[in-house]
This record gives C-alpha cells, sequence and structure tokens, in this order.
C-alpha cells in the first residue's frame, strides 16, 4: 500500500498559521514524521487565498524537498498559476517525480491541469466526477474514468502514472455508498489493470459512531477490491496495520515479510 | 453475521474443570454471556473420554437450555453415542432447532453423523476435509464441499440448513493460506448461494504477531467474499464491531440500524 500523507494541508489550522507566520520547522516536521511512518508521496495544498498561492506553495514545496527529500511531492492545488509554480520548484530541486492532486472532468481542470501533467510527465490522481458533481453509480463513475483515462493517454501519460480515485462517500446518508465505490474499483482494475487506484478512506464514516472501525474494515475491503493507495495520515498506526495485515492476508507479502519486520520496527502495534 | 459461541468446550482448561466438579453455575454463566453477547447458536463439546462424553454433554445440554432458551444449541462432538444423547436431550427440552458440528468428508464422520443429522433434521456444520486430511487447492475442497452438499441433499437435508466450512489455516507457514480460504468462500457462495459459511477465523494467524488486527482484516475480507456465519467469541468486542461495521460498509445493514443500535446499547465499542 502505497501511502499519500495528506497532512501538509493549508484547510487545517495549525498549517495555514505555520504558512502565514511562515514557520518552517512546522512543515519540516510534519514532511519529516510522514516521511518516517510510511509516506512515500507527500501531498502539498497551500489552500490559501489565489493571490498568495503561487508563493506558499513554492515555499512548502522547498520545505518538503528539504526535510524529506526521498518523499514524492504531490501538487494539490486547483489553481493552474500555484500548480505550475509548484511544478517548477520540483523539477529545480532535482526531484526524479513529481505528483499532481488533481485531474477531474471538470472543464477547468481538463484545460489547466492535463496540460501541466503532459508537460511536466507528472503521475495524476485523477478523480472519477465532472462538472455534474460526483456520480451515484458505478456505470457514471466508470464512464467519467474512462474517458478521463482516454485523455491522459492521448497527452502521453501512461497507465501506470495515473492514481483513480473512485470517490467515497458517508454510508450515514446512502447505505449503499461503501457498495459503489467497492465496485467502482473493482470495474477499474478489470478494465484498467496497470491504472493505480487511491482514496481517502475516512470520508466514508462521516457521521457515524466508531469511525475508526469503519475506516479499517473500509480499508480491508478496499484492498481487497482492487486498491494499491491510500491518501491517509501516515501516523495513523492502526489503519495502517489493517493495510498491512490486509497485504498480509492477500499474498501481496511474501513470507509476511514487511508485515513482521514493521511489527518489530515497532511502526505497527503497541508502540511500547 | 451470525455467531456461534465457541466458549462452552471442555478443552479449555476452565470448562474441563467445570465439568468434572459439575459447576453447573459456571456453565450457565458461559451459555448467558455468549447469548447476551450476540450469540445465536452456542458450541457444547464435552471433550472428555468416550465413556464419560454421553453424559458429559446431556448435563451441559440441559444447563444451556436452561440458562439460554433462546440460543440454538450446537453439538460438538466425534462420538456417535454422545451425539446421539446430546439430541435425545434436546429434543425433549422443546427445542425448535439443533445444529451438529460436524460432519466430513472423514468416513467414521459420513457413517455417524450424517444419519444422526437427517433423523433429527438438525442443521449441519459441514467442513472441507476428508480422510486425506485439508486439501491444500481451492479446487480440492470445492470438490469435497461438493461431495458432501450432494449427499446431504440425498438425506433430505436444505441448503439452508448447511454451514459449510471452508477451513482456515495461518498464514504464518503458507502466505497463500488466507487467499485459498476466500477463494473456496467465493466458489462456494457462486455454486451454493443457499448454503451458510462458517469458520473460525483466528487459526489465520496463529503465530503471527498482532493476532487480532489480523483476524480483524479477515473477518472484513471473509464477510465480503460471502462469509455469514463465524464461530468464535462473541465477548470478543473488537471482532463483533469489525463484523458489524463490515456488514455495514457492504449495504447489508439497512440505514446502518444493526450498527448504530449496538453502538449505543454499548455492545461495540469503548464500554465506558
Amino acid at each position: 500500500m502505497l501511502i499519500i500523507g495528506e497532512k501538509i494541508n493549508g484547510t487545517r489550522k495549525k498549517v495555514a498559521e505555520a504558512i502565514s507566520s511562515r514557520d518552517a520547522d512546522f512543515i519540516r516536521e510534519l514532511a519529516k514524521k510522514q516521511f518516517a511512518a510510511g509516506a512515500a508521496y507527500l501531498d502539498v495544498n497551500a489552500g490559501t487565498l489565489p493571490q498568495t498561492e503561487p508563493d506558499d506553495l513554492v515555499w512548502l514545496v522547498r520545505l518538503v524537498r528539504e526535510a524529506a527529500p526521498e518523499a514524492v511531492v504531490c501538487l494539490d492545488s486547483a489553481n493552474p498559476e500555484a500548480l505550475k509554480a509548484g511544478l517548477e520548484e520540483v523539477k529545480k530541486s532535482g526531484a526524479p517525480k513529481v505528483m499532481i492532486n488533481s485531474l477531474s472532468g471538470e472543464q477547468k481542470r481538463l484545460d489547466h491541469v492535463l496540460p501541466l501533467a503532459s508537460e511536466y510527465r507528472a503521475e495524476l490522481i485523477v478523480l472519477a466526477l465532472d462538472d455534474r458533481g460526483i456520480p451515484e453509480t458505478v456505470e457514471e463513475r466508470l464512464a467519467i474514468a474512462r474517458r478521463l483515462i482516454g485523455l491522459c493517454r492521448e497527452k502521453g501519460l501512461k497507465d501506470e502514472d495515473l492514481y483513480l480515485d473512485p470517490l467515497v462517500m458517508t454510508i450515514s446518508t446512502n447505505t449503499k455508498g461503501g457498495l459503489v465505490t467497492l465496485d467502482t474499483i473493482r470495474a477499474i482494475k478489470a478494465e484498467f489493470p496497470k491504472v493505480h487506484q487511491t482514496c481517502g478512506h475516512s470520508n466514508i464514516s462521516f457521521g457515524m459512531p466508531l469511525r475508526s472501525v469503519l475506516n479499517q474494515s473500509f480499508m480491508a475491503l478496499t484492498i481487497q477490491a482492487g486498491l494499491d493507495t491510500a491518501i491517509s495520515d501516515p501516523e495513523n498506526r492502526d489503519l495502517k496495520a489493517m493495510a498491512m495485515a490486509t497485504e498480509a492476508l492477500l499474498g501481496m507479502d511474501r513470507h509476511c515479510l514487511k508485515f513482521n519486520k514493521a511489527f518489530r520496527a515497532r511502526q505497527i502495534g503497541p508502540l511500547a
């Protein structure tokens, strides 16, 4: 399970404060800790106003590249100018890889994100939604995914550089929400076996009690359906343990080596 | 998820002591607690020597029927005489239902258990093994299951009264162990949709660290594959919460009513 660390996000209060006060240590610490906890990718979202976002994003990228040089930066912005500035900064730093979060079927994203992804050979998170919003059915999500994957291929992006997000809606308002996501994953996996799939698991339990148990169950179910990447908090030990346990049970961890190693290194299981 | 409570088992030291000292309160308590925790069926295994087993089993059945009259007794014995005595005792008590644990492809079991199951119209746990042991492959387990289900049908047993146990082997010695069980469940489900499926989850993690996480993940995965019954400790709150969460996520719990109700009744989640 590839983890995209979600914590450097300006919509979180402490991160917003660190950005506005230019508290570099706070950001460096967030990057280091997430990488140490197993995030191979670090999402970077300034979440600030359009005028300042390009500068803010560049500042964040510089700190992340410094603090966790082996992590892949995942630029998370709907602002084309900020995205372009972030991509330039990553390139200048000599990073071999960069990811963009995200393309969708929304016309604005298609106009701005797709050319940039192509120009910078970026890996790309692709959301199964368009200007009409998030479709309720598997068929409609699949239709959007098909169209977007086709457009990416036309632009020279490889399937293995795409990370399809089937989208997750809480079961508290629609009990079929989990099934739609799981069935979308299975359908994408069958039709596009080389395309990665990712999601944010915690949306599934919004408004429900015992969210941690629901999120852990959904982690196991999505991996069994074909998900290979999670946008999550890598320091959530329970979720990480559940992901590694599931991979061991599904024969994806030869001789359970990764699971046993993570346990011995105290990356999963009790801390003390 | 139907739970068959596993705790009244003479191979457990305290239960063995209670049987030999005829400590009725201890057994009644075990029955009551398991039923209160959600076990609709209670496995009753005397685990004693052949000479005393019929008397011991009858004694246990009487106590369980007294203490948890709404629970279905699941008679767990390889001894035909004890099984017959237990079945008579259940019948005498006026119970509308009884279960036998278990039939397998072993010739002895076929000779003794099948006629009794037929005579008493018992529900029946059917193990996918025979005199050669537990097969390593899905195909071999499926072949045994097919044969046994066929024999049960010939004896007039209905598919919906059968509980196929696909068998669970630890992943610590063979990483493919989990997949074989999951694929067997899926194959049985496809071929015999009315046959229930059950297993003991904890075998999957024997010899591994973090057994509880592995067992919980396996609970989610087996339910997604088609399992609907577990032979387990109903007082294991984590495993129960994982089973209920998984059913909610898979759309098997309308409006998440059962999950929310169990949470409010503190049957799952933190106790205090």
